[in-house]
């Protein structure tokens, strides 16, 4: 039997078959249109669901099931869409109303628990029962794994990124402030380097964004800094520091085996990773009689998320 | 059958028995002579184990075992204390050392995780899954528990009291900066109280201490509060502020069906209940879209370490 894993994201309709090892045998890819409203995105990924079984001709029996990763609050019981900034939705039956146009098993779960459980099938954590997987991205997600489970508590649990890491900090898309995601996320980075680059014009950073601040992305302070530009380092020291903050604050409390991060910001490797991993071990509890693991960067990447949503199926194989 | 559980503490330490329903059948307490080093301790507690049985005229027989709850850091596997700051103990083999000189299982855990597993026998989290206890004393302790089980990860997890609550904040006695346990224990409070009276002399504050910041204790700033005194109130706000931050960073990770907190400061009940279930709410991820728990008062009070501890000894009972 096969499963569809379907990752939904801001930008991206992300979807893959995977078969009953978690092998990805295709994947496929759409834009998201937002804008047109949820319905439109529901027939969307039914499209892309029929459309990638054809393809790869594989019959509706053949299907064990389809799983979905999406961002934001999901209760998992109902199978709804409490609420996701990214796509303005709210209290969406996005389950049900899946089921209505497709003859297999639906289950949704948050994009950042899908993540994780993709790399504890087929990535990074195979083999291990506690772990904390942070995305960076648009905001700060976790999928955090607690003796073999993922941490829901009685609903909606596992949330770290509106942790706040600063009392009375940086104010955070969710209406509160100091909010990790506020400091960590990709969306972050990207706005404190245009905001800093507005009090040192003379930075590299604005030769490298060729002046125009809208050409800055997470790579640019990344990019100044590596060339010794004193704001650039600066930029990425901050951010650097909140993330280890973050990270560390999750070690104390899970102290997982394994700790992964995601999202493009990665790509940095070990301008990210050295830093990072010095900081956290600073600000973890007790370093000297427990062990800290290393930050590592997820294995799967971008398919992560698809073979995650579609492990949420359980594969009744026939023998 | 009997359990016999021993709640060590800085300052005493506790000892009950319960039968096979978590009734406290008796209990005791003695002066912790922490002085005196590890092996004096460890006496004083073989000596109170045998002295409340023969008391209750308990044979050896009628014992399953002896659980004993212990601040710091504790390896679950080794019964070793690995580190407790208030008893200056490294690698004290505890449990061997007990089970050298008495004849019963014993088994030893942190104190704060015993606090919520006595709650989750006997006092205000019966029935619940999903649990959060915080106590507020010299440091903040924290017992987590997740889906029936307390939070441990690979091995020391459930600390939050080390969770940085405010980059580069305040000084803490782990020798970091800006931790939960820096503002929101009992002693972080007074120590403030103390710092604040120093630069408001005017304060009502002088005069409930009758001059002498010795006199402070955790009772001085909430009385002051409650006279309408501004530096008594400006220190209970920020105080709660803190509190208020910590526990909602709990409730976004673990959403609790009970959020329990302890400690002397409890006494102060709807004073510092009432604004702090405030601000707990303002600073929770989502409270439109997820219930959140009242922050309420563990009510096992001074026994449920004692019965904690007892719990982690499995009783075996004849038909």
């Amino acid at each position: 039997m096969y499963r569809v894993g379907v990752d939904l994201g801001g930008t991206n309709i992300k979807i893959g078959i995977v078969d009953s090892r978690y092998r990805l045998i295709d994947q496929g890819l759409c834009r998201t249109n937002v804008k047109l409203g949820a319905e439109s995105v529901i027939q969307e990924i039914v499209r892309q669901v029929y459309g990638i079984l054809s393809k790869n001709e594989i019959s509706g029996s053949e299907v064990a099931g389809v799983g979905i990763g999406c961002p934001g609050l999901v209760r998992i019981e109902t199978g709804t869409v409490l609420y996701s900034n990214n796509f303005d939705w709210q209290d969406l039956p996005l389950k049900a109303r899946l089921q209505e146009m497709m003859p297999w098993p639906v289950e949704i779960r948050n994009d950042a628990q899908c993540a994780v459980l993709g790399e504890m099938k087929a990535g990074s954590a195979v083999g291990y029962k506690n772990v904390v997987l942070v995305t960076l991205g648009t905001g700060v997600g976790s999928g955090i794994v607690v003796d073999g489970k993922i941490l829901e508590g009685e609903s909606g649990g596992g949330i770290a990124g509106h942790n706040v890491i600063k009392k009375n900090g940086r104010e955070c898309t969710c209406g509160r402030r100091g909010c990790l995601e506020a400091y960590a996320s990709a969306t972050a980075l990207i706005s404190e380097t245009k905001r800093q680059l507005k009090q040192h014009p003379e930075s590299l950073i604005a030769e490298l964004c060729a002046g125009d601040p809208d050409n800055i992305d997470g790579k640019t302070p990344f990019l100044a800094a590596g060339q010794g530009d004193p704001l650039g380092k600066k930029i990425i020291e901050e951010y650097i520091e909140a993330l280890g903050n973050g990270l560390a604050n999750l070690i104390n409390l899970f102290r997982p085996g394994k700790v992964l991060i995601s999202g493009g910001i990665c790509n940095e490797e070990d301008a990210l990773l050295i830093p990072l991993n010095r900081k956290v071990r600073e600000n973890c509890f007790a370093p000297d009689w427990l062990s800290i693991p290393l930050v590592e960067i997820a294995r799967l990447k971008n398919t992560a998320g698809i073979i995650g949503a579609a492990s949420l199926i359980e594969a009744k194989e026939t023998a």
